[in-house]
């Protein structure tokens, strides 16, 4: 009799992830491939998906038990539905996890992408251990998770870690929400690019100033300003600002065990981190500094292919309870 | 056989709360009075609370299972500790859980007072029915509660719920904490009294004008701004514009089923909670604006004593428990 396993999906703006694991969650073979999702629409992608997941199943000798999905907001979860996200156009009221599990035969478990990074980090990355965690993804926009007692808050209409909308700045720039001065707008790879931009059209000078305005980059950024360049590295700086603002209320709001930061941007490590631990301490100061655990996520690109899987192995327990 | 029941303390600066309660925590007795805390220290102050807790106890006929204690904090509350709280002069690592239990040879337990107004409100007032919900008591200073799952967070160091404590203007004015532009400095009824002392100060006119620099609190500006004076109706204003900022910011990031305000300066009602309602609908757009459920607290000034309640019941389940 083939090995019973689940199966997570990763559905990106710019990649599907897929992983096949063992019912502990240890991820047997994983396979990532470029979506074109405007190209091809919903249907012919999810296909794709499944045909490979049935391939990696076929030749593990594992036999399918559930499947979770992580994706872009917003969504309806409790109907199964991706909602129009803005990096997937064309996937409007798309019904993914009715379309899996009719295809499929197994039930699936549909939650947004940052949820889906948090449950990976608490359980197999920098997370573990705590029971009590904040992740952020400061990436092309800014997202999170919120874990209390080793579970996920979702809130009210879903909407509990949209950290990215926190005010940082009550008057500031206009955010894609309509509100202002929010994280994402100032913290965010696009937010750190635009800012860099607008500093470069206003004149400074700066290593910065050679390069193309799509070459202007949070990573361009980045590099520009460990390698002394003042415009670069005000800009880094000021975001780093911003950003003890919004990690420093949500230490003072719910006192995590530890707050994880991934995506793109938090890739920049130790410039990243150092200052902003010493930021964060000036803002929590309810807290003793060495309670201020600001960690670097450590599954890299993965974080949410791997909560994909705890969503897996959550609709095949949900499945398994009896129904009295 | 006398019935069974328990007694909330609420340790205020200026006063002490009591109340015994049957089993379901219905308040049968309960009495304030002045607890002059400087002159008198702790001992004597408590010594009084337990007498008077006898007295009503032998009135009632019944029997004490256990206390239940709400302070100001800084607490060690595992070790039951009351640190020197600033509204607390001489109470220093003052052991009032030990005493308790001593003295009247039943569990207590501690928490702090915003906490526990948040436990009263949940369980009896405004947020009652909620099992995600933030408690916000704006007073003096401003501190609060987070509910989720219907348990309060604690967090750690018991740090969660310091919402007072979260930077709503990063470069704004310096709070009592040591950060800068905390919702506290800003939105709390002393911080309201001294930007309206600082308006008077630099000259500008307002029916504020005519009174002493000590009858300028956030009542009078409530009151003068209720008036129409421009001065006071300026500095209400902008207190709602901050406070707007830090619940938007508990939305985004927690998403409760509501946002409970108690404590002096939301005495104003309506003034406060209808603009507040609207200016936050504009920070938390990731909700649909009917969920953003924004709420007097109902009990009053006995929000934290109906909380201390609530913890005695939980002193008595713990020690029911088996321990095995």
């Amino acid at each position: 009799m083939p090995d019973p396993c689940v199966a997570g999906i990763d559905i990106g703006g710019t990649k599907i992830a897929l992983a096949v694991a063992d019912l502990e969650g240890r991820i047997i073979e994983q396979k990532r491939f470029p979506a074109r999702t405007s190209e091809r629409g919903p249907h012919a992608i999810i296909e794709e998906a499944l045909s490979e997941i049935e391939r990696m199943l076929g030749s593990a000798g594992s036999r399918l038990d559930a499947v979770g999905i992580g994706c872009g907001g917003p969504l309806d979860r409790a109907r199964g539905l991706i909602l129009s996200p803005p990096n997937l156009p064309g996937w409007d009221e798309f019904p993914v996890v009715q379309i899996v599990e009719e295809r499929l035969g197994v039930p699936a478990l549909l939650d947004n992408d940052a949820n889906a990074a948090a449950l990976g980090e608490h359980r197999h990355g920098a997370g573990r251990g705590y029971r009590h965690l904040v992740y952020i993804t400061q990436s092309t926009g800014i997202g999170g998770g919120v874990i209390v007692r080793g579970e996920l808050v979702h809130g009210v209409c879903d909407g509990a870690g949209e950290v990215g909308h926190m005010t940082v700045l009550p008057d500031g720039p206009v955010c894609g929400c309509g509100g202002r001065g929010c994280l994402e707008a100032l913290c965010s790879g696009t937010g750190i690019a635009r800012r860099a931009r607008e500093r470069l059209a206003a004149g400074a000078s700066s290593a910065l100033s050679s390069l193309s305005s799509e070459e202007v980059t949070a990573r361009a950024v980045a590099e520009a300003a460990r390698a002394g360049d003042t415009l670069a590295s005000e800009v880094w700086d000021e975001m780093i600002h911003y950003l003890a603002v919004g990690v420093g209320n949500l230490f003072n709001a719910l006192a995590p065990e530890a707050i994880v930061i991934g995506g793109g941007v938090s890739e920049a490590g130790e410039q990243l981190f150092a200052p902003l631990r010493e930021r964060v301490r000036e803002r929590a100061r309810m807290l003793p500094p060495e309670k201020i655990n600001i960690l670097q996520a450590s599954l890299g690109g993965d974080s949410a292919l791997h909560g994909a899987v705890i969503l897996a192995q959550a609709a095949r327990a949900r499945r398994a309870e009896p129904t009295s």
